[in-house]
This record gives C-alpha cells, structure tokens and sequence, in this order.
C-alpha cells in the first residue's frame, strides 16, 4: 500500500491541532488490517531511545479480540471498546536492547552510517541498557511507547478515522490476557479507532504561560 | 500571535512522516518567545489521561539557560544543547490533579459539558488520583508528558524548525537547577529546537509485522 494514497487528510492543522478524543463509533465500520498496519507504521516514524523502538502492538479487530478487550477495560470505556473498528494495545518492550544490534548492523550495511559511528554508538549506549536496572527500562519504553502512540492517534485522524486513547483498564491481566511475557512488555495505552459517531466534548487546555518557565 | 498564518508546512505527510532528529544547529538563530510559546500551545492540543495535562515546561532560550542544559546534558548531547535555539526540557507533573477541578468547573461555566457530566468526573476519576500511589502518579504524567513531547517535535516541524529529542542528562539535578519542586515534577524528556546545520542520519525502523499481534 502507497502511503500518500491512503491518506485522506494530509494537513497538519487540521490533523493536529483539531483532534479531540471520540468515544463512539459506528459499529459496522471495518478497517482492512493492510490499513491498520499502515497507520501503525506511520506512527513509528516516531523516535526513540537510541532508536531501541522500545513498542509493541496488539490489534483487536474482529469479535474474538474485541471481547478480550471488553475483558479488559474499565466500565467506563465499554462505550468506545465496543463501538469501535479496532482497539490497540501498546505496551513497552523493556527488552528491545537485546535486538539492538540489528538494526544498526543493518544501517551500517546499507551505508547509512559508518562502521566506526555503529561501534561508537554500541559502546556508548549499549552498556546502558544490558546494565539497567527495571526502573530505568521502563521508563524508556513507557516514553517510546507514549511518543509512537501519540502519532497513531494522528495517523488515524489522517486516515480519516478518529480515535481515542484509553487508560482504564485492567493493567495487570493484559499480557497474559495476549500471550505475551508480563515480565518484559509493559502496558502503556489502549487507543480506540472508528468512523464517529458523536460530536467529542470539546476540552479545554490551561493557558500555556502558566505551566511554562523561562531558565 | 494567529496560530495558522505562523505554520510554514501544513502538510501531515511532510511533518510527521519525513521527521528526523538534527542534531546540529544553526548557532545565530533565534526563535522568538511568542513563537516558543506557541509551538507549546499547538503542542498542549495533545490528549492526557482525565485531561490533567500532567506537563511541565522549562525553556532554555538565552545565554544563561543555555549555560543550565549545558551542565545538565552529557556530553555526547553537548552538539545539540550547544547549537540548538531553544532547549525544552519537558517534565511531568505529578500534582496535577490538585487543579482538576478548575479545568472542568471551567468546561461547565462555558457550557462546554452539563454539571452533571463535571460530577460524574469528578466523582469517577478525582478519587483515583488523590489516592494513587507515587508509581501510578508519575507513570501517568510521563505518558502525558510523553505525548506533549510528540507533538512538540511536529510542532518545531511545521514552524520550519527540526528538533531533537534527547534522555541523555542528569535527570536527578534537572528540578533543583530550575528551581522546582523536585518531588512534584519528574524529567521525561528534553528536546533541542533551531534551524538545521546538517542532513541528519536517515535512521530505520523495525517491519511493524515483526512488531504486532492480532488478539
């Protein structure tokens, strides 16, 4: 799939600064999973520590994975959980270090950076990581994972969808609910997406000045 | 300062998709305060759990506050925090909820929302907060700060600036050297701004197929 072609909407201004958190959707609306993968990988042009892609995805799209989700959210996201098109789980990878190499091993080959800039980079930052304590490794992929799925939710808006980010559910049972190691993948966000169908509230911001200081 | 006349490249394709991270500036360029304040303000239109807005900004914009970040970064970021406009750090604030109620009472007088709407939020939510635990707290206003973050980088982007994100800095001297309250706010990030003096390295992504599941 093109990128450009699948986009619908292609201002900033419009997909930015005019995106609101929607709660229902029209239930028949179907999202072609080539689509899904799409906005995902739009959304991982976001960065990352030390390019570590510290993020992992689970789609809820058909009935089997909705009703794992409905398990999953808290009463007060039932609305959007089973309205919408699809529900994504993101959670951090605190172990993205150990694919590390790879992918500079990768730019190296391709010629995007030197040999000796890849090794600078393995000695800098690597040790980092394979020392860190959980704190530290969390926090990493909690911030990689919060970035990629702040573009998702504008990935989506691009697309012609809308969107909306959810922290209410049952953190503890979502890895093992997916499979997945609760140890190493970390819950950040759900984020719901469908065609509207309501007018979103339309919230405010505090006034930047007052939570901004000049050093 | 009318918020669309000062955007340069309203295009979500350019903005997001083709960002990458500049690490070296154009040391004589200077961003104007109200311009500072108004990559913030597009930047605050991003969502956070409640809509506590659990975000806190220091800029570091003259000769002084440069000197600050300076002492704070490591050196590997001192190409960056030397050459950059404009250094953002970004933290979370972990007392955010104290304000809550302003926010919506606000909402509620502008007849944004129905009282009854404020006291059912009020009622779910405000109880969750002012009994988490530290954990709970700063998880929640890293995301927040997180995604703030995000749409900062897009922000710079179609203002005609580049940015660089960057984690590399004494993350425990960051709240005493600004003078703030170091057990309110927590550093997620710190984020250089200015006008691009190189071509940044073309870095890679993961295939996002390697990176998801379908529940």
């Amino acid at each position: 799939m093109d990128t450009v072609n699948s986009i619908k909407n292609d201002s900033y201004t419009e997909v930015m600064l005019k995106r609101q958190s929607v709660r229902q959707f029209q239930p028949d609306v179907k999202i072609p999973r080539e689509e899904l993968m799409e906005l995902l990988k739009e959304a991982t042009t976001s960065p990352s520590a030390c390019n570590l892609q510290s993020w992992h995805f689970v789609v809820c799209d058909d009935e089997a994975g909705k009703q794992k989700a409905h398990s999953l959210v808290m009463p007060f996201n039932f609305p959007q959980t089973d309205t919408c098109s699809a529900i994504v789980f993101v959670l951090g990878d605190t172990q993205s270090h150990e694919k590390y190499r790879d992918v500079w091993n990768k730019m190296c080959a391709d010629g995007r950076i030197t040999p000796e800039k890849r090794d600078e980079v393995f000695q800098t930052f690597l040790p980092l990581y394979e020392h860190a304590d959980r704190e530290f490794l969390v926090k990493d992929s909690t911030i990689d994972a919060s970035m990629v799925s702040m573009q998702f939710l504008l990935a989506a808006r691009a697309h012609g969808y809308e969107a909306n980010p959810l922290a209410g559910y049952n953190a503890a049972k979502i890895a093992t609910t997916f499979g997945l190691d609760e140890k190493r993948y970390v819950p950040v966000m759900a984020i719901a997406i469908g065609k509207p169908a309501e007018k979103p509230i339309d919230s405010i911001r505090y006034d930047v000045a007052d939570l901004t200081d000049f050093a």
